[in-house]
């Protein structure tokens, strides 16, 4: 029997209260870190786990099981939090997964794979300018160059690994061989509204969006806004205007397809100035790389052709490009089943927001399993699952651990 | 003969000496204008004009008419710039104004009125947080509380009043009654395209323009760019989109009417997040009032509607009215006659942007004379205006005066 929701909001709260800040504020390679490890090795090695904090700062346990020299099932998600964050971004994964070895370890059960749980320390990258930090370590993927890089106070990486007590020399010993995983499954609140739209507590997810992400400049020729007629403007905020709803419209043509303007500026920004220049960025997602491509290359042509129309200058500048890292069919038919058994809907969504699995994906296949969370609210003290999506989410990942070790999906 | 081109530009020049910074900087009550002012009473003494400061610090030039008893014609426009200006915005109509009366008393000529030359000493508002502070005073509408509002460096206009020699309790002796001004005329650059692209070096203005300034702000709900499908959106981003396009559409279906959003700002104003928030500005401007109130009342009507559709919540504030200041339909026909008793195309066309005229309006009708200038750039130290352009505007001027004095348009 899995641990209860109640139990498992307990050990939320007893992470969420380790926190710097506001909200959860808990930053990679901090002293808040350095409570919410040696909380988490103690609930590790209390599920039956051999528990330690590997090179980057990442917490690592491993329950064995019957068959020796069969690859690890790996479950993790991360410990670290964005800045007033909410309790349940990646700590969800990490407790349920503890959780379900827990379930294990009390009835003295072992599964044929030995079982891994992983709760990285870097996934957000807060604190130095990159991001999943702890699990691309794992995958071998660290790019010593990091090291030099430096926080907001001027600590590099390098200085703030050896603070924490790690070596930076030996950061690549955290690296992990794809002979040792055998699949990496990630439980994590969903961070969107589909599932609760559906009245659904848990979902399959089919992939984790690939993302590009561009900056946009319009240049038109500012004036006066008494003395030009409308007919002799060239307003680059009017033009800026029309491509963000050529974006929404185009991306709002197709399922699974996001793109978003977050960020617009008028310059010069005056209240009684045409604007002679507009400046925003773009950021279109797909769980699918052609997809995403064919949206990307009609919105830069829309958004051409309404410059050129306008008669305004433009500049595209495509400055992030992350692949979509898909779910694998043969772990989704699994967590599928895993629903199916619970008794619940059996749903597929993809996950447009990053996560540790998409650099764990160069190891091994992944499979992730969403919760719902509350108005889909994240990064946000907000953030909110209930007691019982919490359980559902936990029994799902233990039949899914369950049916894999079984042989379902090999 | 009116003075030349070359000597106007030459007297131009030697205003645009006076700076306390970048391009033209002379801002209210500072030793720049102290200077400027000595130099013009110099220029209007040489014309033969009895001159003095009044009490808020216009320069004010008189010269007799042959005629007892009968009110001025006044000739005016603005002395102080805006920072970083050009040399011609308020300037062109004060040092031409003087060209005309030097013209007058070259030839040993009076004209059956007098002739009034104001420079006013604040038009731009740079300073204090009032504008037209210099024609408002001398149409008796200067308010007294104004002295107590400090500028940036926390003088007030009491206290600025005293250190460039003049007595705060004074400033209404600057007004001067109806009976005193037959009319009023200002020669201005365009500040804008207009006449440029018609290849005229001179306009009729028929009205300054009267505006209404808003700020609108869309609340949706912010959300994370990846993990909201876009048909579960509230982007009040693309809201705010929709309606500077509805704006642009709207005030570009009239002839004068004109439509501005020259601010624009997403909150929270990430590259990643959905705008839970949009907020801009707007600023619409028409030559008649009536034309003005039916564009604001479909702009608003269609933010609404706009908002409503999307769910978004709207509030839109007015934050500023100010009424058209027609030109006198007797005095656009002395302008246009002289036009085209200077060879020229007459062609006539509204003011977009304020002037002093906004404020005598008050005390007496009101013509303006445009002339051209270089790209309709302003308020900028690019801004152009050709030696034969500002000759041809002085003739306009003369000519206008001429015929005025003679019982034209009474």
């Amino acid at each position: 029997m899995v641990m209860t929701g109640a139990a498992i909001l307990a050990r939320i709260e007893a992470l969420a209260a380790i926190t710097a800040g506001p909200g959860v504020t808990r930053i990679f390679l901090t002293p808040e870190q350095k409570r919410a490890t040696a909380l988490v090795l103690g609930w590790m090695r209390e599920a039956g786990m051999a528990a330690h904090e590997d090179a980057i700062g990442n917490v690592v346990g491993r329950y064995e099981g019957t068959r020796p020299g069969v690859p690890a099932l790996v479950l993790g998600s991360h410990l670290d939090t964005v800045r007033n964050a909410g309790k349940f971004d990646g700590i969800l994964g990490v407790v349920t997964g503890i959780a379900c070895v827990q379930a294990l370890h009390d009835a003295g059960e072992r599964l044929p794979c030995p079982i891994e749980v992983i709760g990285f320390a870097d996934e957000e990258g807060v604190r130095f300018p990159a991001t999943l930090l702890g699990s691309h370590a794992v995958a071998g993927r660290f790019h010593p160059e990091v090291l030099d890089q430096a926080d907001d106070a001027g600590v590099t990486l390098a200085q703030a690994l050896v603070a924490h007590g790690l070596d930076p020399a030996r950061v690549g010993t955290a690296g992990r061989s794809p002979e040792e995983f055998g699949a990496y499954l990630e439980l994590h609140i969903e961070q969107g509204p589909v599932l609760e739209a559906r009245g659904l507590p848990v979902g399959c997810v089919t992939s984790i969006a690939g993302a590009t992400r561009m900056r946009v400049e319009l240049t038109g020729v500012s004036g006066h806004s008494g003395t030009v007629p409308m007919g002799q403007r060239h307003d680059a905020l009017a033009g800026a205007a029309e491509c963000v709803i050529a974006i929404e419209r185009r991306c709002g043509a197709e399922p699974n397809l996001v793109g978003t303007v977050g960020r617009i500026e008028a310059l010069p920004g005056a209240v009684n100035v045409i604007p002679g220049g507009a400046v925003f960025s773009i950021d279109v997602r797909a769980p699918e790389d052609g997809q995403r491509a064919r949206a990307v290359t009609d919105v830069v042509a829309e958004i051409e052709a309404i410059a050129a129309r306008r008669e305004l200058g433009v500049t595209v500048r495509r400055f992030h490009d992350a692949p979509a890292a898909p779910c694998a069919p043969r772990l989704r038919a699994v967590i599928r089943a895993a629903i199916a058994a619970e008794g619940l809907e059996v749903f597929e969504l993809p996950s447009g927001a990053g996560h540790d699995g998409m650099a764990i994906a160069e190891l091994a296949d992944i499979g992730m399993i969403f919760v719902r969370c509350l108005g889909g609210i994240s990064h946000n003290p907000a953030e909110s699952v209930t007691e019982q999506d919490a359980e559902t989410g936990a029994r799902v990942l233990l039949e899914t651990m369950r049916r894999y070790a079984a042989g379902e999906g090999a």
